[in-house]
């Protein structure tokens, strides 16, 4: 299958910094030869000893058995990484007990390669759910060859060997001075469709140099990933194999960070966040088959999560998502989402307002709305669905994209 | 904009049976005649003075002037009718204080061309939301021509007078021995989109000559809904609009039925749910841009609701009605969906069949997995999905259709 580029994709691969303290390879497994395609389609990431993690997963109850390991090695390692290995082509879930052979040959190689501790050792798998793998070694045989070939990583060349429907890879970096110390971050993420909090991602990584305590990395994991990649939706739909991690070397020299009040904490966790931001909204914007990208801030709700519940009825409607692929500002359809989120609202105070202007008042339609000024916003690329519910003060915004012939396209003819 | 009409479509309306003590009339307002389209747009139903009548609404806390005037009504007039006005073209939703002069104005014309009390007259409006209003008494002029012109229903007509989306008109019918009377009903409903439980068509009315008290009226039309309008979906959206509306007029001469455990009861509960179902699976079937429908069976789930959970979290799926638009076998996004309802399931008990053809057994693709046999069941206009979760004896049904071109280009184009 053809993908169509998005129209968002960049020009190129941003320039990500070195991470110190970490090395990598990518490779090919093959997986995409079959199908005439010349492409890596595994990696291999490597740790300094006592890097710390944190990690947060897919809700689902059919999780891969890569996420399910993933799960266990972070309770059972203490938020300590030496090594992660992600392959493109099979994502291992719904595989049943081969599912889990495949780990443990995976697991065997890197321990023999590496020396490092199983527990430590991070996988990750995406692709097609349900196919049974074959050789439970399929991952695992080429750990010796990816593990001879580690350096300074070439992060663009990670962030193509996880792609499936991308139409671009991602990559998103920062150098940010925390206490005086020069710290680093680099992060790659894959996936287009699938999409929806919790997770939002299929497979997203940040590699940093800072040097924090596992619990606190897990910490300003957890709350950057509620307002980014747990705030961007594709399809409403959820992977059974999203995750997003985050590797922290310390080998930055700064002095490790092992305390909330530390002000520094503060400046790791925003550093932290606009990367995963950055990454988010790379993903959304490769929506399967988008060509447009709306952010929906939700204002005056009862809570900052209702008005995230509101937000996401919105941005996960297919009526307002093909009304915006075809440049309809059809607003009566917000007000219809807003209805079916059954969370408090004063309908006679609903106001809706696309960019700045205003298209709903007090319950009803706004008495100078301007057809043409709201379809012009509609026409846009990038525009925001604001609306306020009259309720409280709470808030949030989620980011979403159109739904489009692409969609139906790219769904159709996934596994041909 | 020209509709393709459903492949599902009937060759003719069905012959539905004379409902005695309902006159009605259909006329056209002119509202599709500015688009240069001949069609009537407003239907008038009169009942004989006892009439008793039940109603379902949409739960939607932005629903029409319309809706909100219904419910007060049945609460008011304690479950009796004597009127019913529809039209399309406008929703009357969200058009604030104007939307409930409307009301005002069409029924004080009701009241006075038909001496019947404000609170036995019920009101249904369809079309785009939000559009204001530039004359309150734009249904209530038409009410003298349409109670001078009334007679003996044509189902048909009223049926065609209210259609938005909507490739055909749908009409079901039956006669039913209820206890020695020959009982009569007959319905119609409209709705193609903005389709999803709570509640599931637009607007839907079941007419019988039964003689039955409100409340038992109430009851077996709350059932009747939940096994059928509410168990379909189109998109997983919810309209401002949703009605389902039952009127017995008691002039089939038969007795009263006053207790839920007189067997008539049960009669006519059953038959009143064969009339819905008809309808809901036509509401499916003329789903915008469906070609095909499946019916999504979820068994061995904890409870019945746990089973319709699941169900619906599989067939609201954008990623498998895409699927079922290409004719792609894509059981692993069932798994998926199953895995993101959230409900109790033992993942390793999991199955799923396509018609009679299995596809996963024990949280695995089967052992005798056969591609081609699962495509012939996909490639198909109508099949099942079953899903069987492990967990319990819970078991449910809900109807979707496929999400195709044409349900973008629809939603695409309405407005204009």
């Amino acid at each position: 299958m053809n993908l169509k580029t998005s129209p968002f994709a960049p020009e190129s691969f941003p320039e990500l910094p070195e991470v110190r303290g970490v090395r990598a390879a990518a490779g090919s497994r093959g997986f995409y030869a079959r199908r005439g395609v010349t492409r890596d389609d595994v990696f291999l990431a490597v740790f300094e000893p006592g890097t710390a993690c944190g990690g947060v997963f897919t809700r689902s109850l059919t999780a891969s058995a890569d996420v399910r390991w993933c799960r266990d090695a972070l309770a059972a390692g203490g938020g300590r990484a030496r090594a992660l290995v992600a392959n493109s082509g099979n994502s291992n879930a719904f595989t049943g007990p081969k599912g889990v052979l495949k780990n443990e040959a995976t697991l065997k190689a890197l321990t023999e390669a590496l020396g490092a501790p199983r527990e430590e050792c991070f996988l990750a798998a995406t692709g097609v759910i349900g196919e049974p793998l074959s050789d439970p070694n399929y991952v695992g045989a080429f750990v010796p060859d990816l593990s001879v070939k580690l350096g300074a990583p070439d992060w663009e060349a990670l962030a193509r060997a996880f792609m499936t429907t991308d139409t671009y890879p991602k990559g998103a970096g920062k150098v940010a001075e925390i206490g005086g110390a020069e710290v680093r971050f680099a992060g790659i993420a894959k996936g287009s469709g699938m999409i929806a909090p919790n997770m939002a991602t299929m497979l997203s990584y940040v590699f940093t140099d800072a040097a924090i305590a596992p619990v606190l990395l897990q910490l300003a994991l957890a709350r950057a990933a509620d307002e980014t990649f747990n705030a961007i939706t594709v399809d409403g739909d959820t992977s059974t194999s999203d995750t997003l991690m985050v590797f922290a070397t310390g080998a930055s020299g700064m002095d490790e960070i092992t305390s909330e009040e530390d002000l520094r904490f503060r400046a790791f966790s925003a550093a932290l966040k606009a990367v995963c931001r950055d990454l988010a909204m790379q993903v959304v914007k490769d929506g399967e088959g988008a060509s447009k990208v709306a952010a929906i801030q939700v204002e005056e709700a009862a809570t900052p999560a209702s008005a995230k519940k509101i937000a996401c009825e919105i941005a996960n409607s297919p009526l307002i998502k093909t009304a915006m692929a075809a440049g309809d500002a059809n607003w009566g359809r917000i007000v219809m989402a807003v209805g079916k989120a059954y969370e408090p609202i004063d309908a006679g105070r609903l106001a809706i307002w696309f960019d700045d202007v205003q298209v709903a008042k007090d319950g009803a339609r706004a008495p100078d709305y301007d057809e043409a000024a709201a379809s012009a916003v509609f026409a846009k690329p990038e525009f925001t669905i604001r609306v306020s519910v009259g309720a409280g003060s709470g808030r949030a915004t989620v980011w979403t994209c159109d739904l489009t012939h692409g969609y139906v396209d790219i769904n159709g003819a996934y596994r041909t």
